[in-house]
């Protein structure tokens, strides 16, 4: 499917998508990204059922543009969150994790659009089998929670694409409009944008943070947990002590411990870049500089305009 | 740099190259590529020096296109093949692993094209310091070995064409044209492809790895041996073996004694599936077929032709 259909699909000027990145994702970034011109999410993730209807509504009165959220089924109030979604009647739901046969008729009768997140071709199959109206496929480089199959962007939306007939966001890599071409040529209708937009004016992550992500090299990042929960985080003291865990051959359990609570709280909301949890995709290190979300988008839209008639005849 | 300059400098039609990897890149598919447009490589990193002299002479014989030679300099041997490569007079030297001032000044004296393999946009910037032709920039979802900073060839080819001005070869996670294009979209002058070249007929890879890659699913390949060297490989009874050894937290040490010697020969030039090592890239799971190289060529051509032109104003 075309970018331009996506667009059309979920009343939006262009088939950029904010994912609901913890942490990072309140009203005023999604209400942003959709002023924008994209579809902002809010982060359901990271919130208590009081406070998601009321960055819901607060969202609504920042923009007339739609604003959509983000719930992954992990999530241990995620049952809440599902029943405030739907009595806000929030035109767009992307649902991370868990089974697309749970939610996907329910929100369609109430006349929602419902995304996926997946991270392998099969999972697509499965999701535009159950009538969902578009995946998200969220590559090995996105930052946060990771597939255990490790499939990148580049191999990921080219299978998904010859597999499924529904749209598909490519998440994972993107922050320029160069990585959108380059995912809407492997069959992509546009991008779900995580880590560009966590580091943005309007992001509600710590200043602390965001200035980490923009000093980060391009050795910044790496996948850890993966005997319990793969998840790609910045390289710090509290990470440097959980490679260490897992070098001796720590248990998934011992892990989980080390981890305990509210980490990813820490580190992206408190700004503690030693003890905490710092949540990024590699295309950290290709951001330096704190722009708006406005920005963001008219660059990316900007450079995505030359780069899209100039690949030569070969 | 666009891909028609890339062919310029390297004498071909297509900016096509077929990597040298090991057991499955002898003269015959090196010369099948170059006669079908792109540019071939003798793979040296599984040969001694008489057969590397022997395959180079061989592929002079079968085609009156260039040739070119990929040497590890981790290889015990590369002393030689180096030396072989020079007396050749081959005309494109592709060298992995190792400093980019060790040789780029001799080859470039001699009349010879120079490029490196990199894993990180940094190594690219040394190359092109050091007078390099060009970068391969090998990304985590290519077969074989890996770096360490697992940068994937969305992210990879993307900030490298930032920082250096010498043509890009994307290599890792292309098979078709759309992910030609979108490397390409990223920045790339070209493709380096390795795994679509090793299943073709004219590979010397054993007939029974070629097809368990055929019938290879999206959680077929993961990078194993990360504490001393990152392997990508395909999971069969010797890779369980080690991923367990891995879990317990074995060392480097035990891990290197479980390889042991010879087993990519074993598994790959042997067809060993049990017991061998299997190196090939996650893109083997769109791989169905075992075709001639000139079809993989022409089949990505015409994808490429196809949708060059397609990507939607926005």
């Amino acid at each position: 499917m075309q970018g331009n259909r996506l667009s059309e699909m979920l009343g939006v000027r262009y088939p950029i998508v904010k994912g609901g990145m913890a942490w990072c994702s309140g009203a005023k970034l999604a209400a942003a990204v959709s002023d924008a011109g994209g579809l902002g999410l809010i982060g359901g993730g990271s919130m208590e059922a009081d406070l998601f209807r009321e960055q819901i509504q607060k969202a609504r009165r920042l923009t007339d543009k739609p604003v959509g959220v983000n719930i992954p089924l992990t999530f241990r109030q995620s049952k809440e969150l599902i029943e405030v979604a739907a009595e806000e009647k929030v035109p767009v739901i992307f649902i991370s994790a868990g089974s697309p046969k749970r939610y996907t008729s329910m929100f369609k009768e109430l006349g929602a659009k419902v995304f996926h997140v997946v991270s392998t071709p099969e999972q697509a199959v499965k999701c535009e089998k159950a009538g969902v109206d578009g995946v998200v496929t969220e590559g090995f480089e996105a930052g946060g929670h990771n597939g255990r199959e490790e499939l990148t962007t580049m191999v990921l939306v080219a299978q998904t694409a010859r597999l499924v007939s529904i749209p598909i966001l490519a998440a994972g890599g993107i922050a320029s409009g160069r990585q959108l071409a380059a995912v809407m040529a492997l069959g992509a209708a546009g991008a779900q944008i995580g880590s560009r937009f966590a580091v943005t004016q309007e992001s509600s992550a710590h200043e602390k943070f965001k200035q980490y992500c923009v000093e980060a090299g391009s050795d910044s990042t790496l996948v850890v947990l993966k005997k319990k929960i793969p998840v790609r985080m910045m390289d710090n003291p509290f990470r440097a002590g959980l490679i260490e865990a897992e070098h001796r051959g720590a248990s998934g359990e011992e892990l989980l411990e080390i981890l305990g609570e509210g980490r990813p709280r820490r580190g992206m909301f408190e700004g503690d870049l030693v003890d905490g949890v710092l949540e990024i995709g590699q295309v950290t290190c290709m951001m330096d500089d704190i722009p708006t979300a406005k920005e963001v988008i008219d660059n990316i839209i900007k450079e995505y305009q030359e780069v899209r008639n100039s690949l030569p005849p070969l």
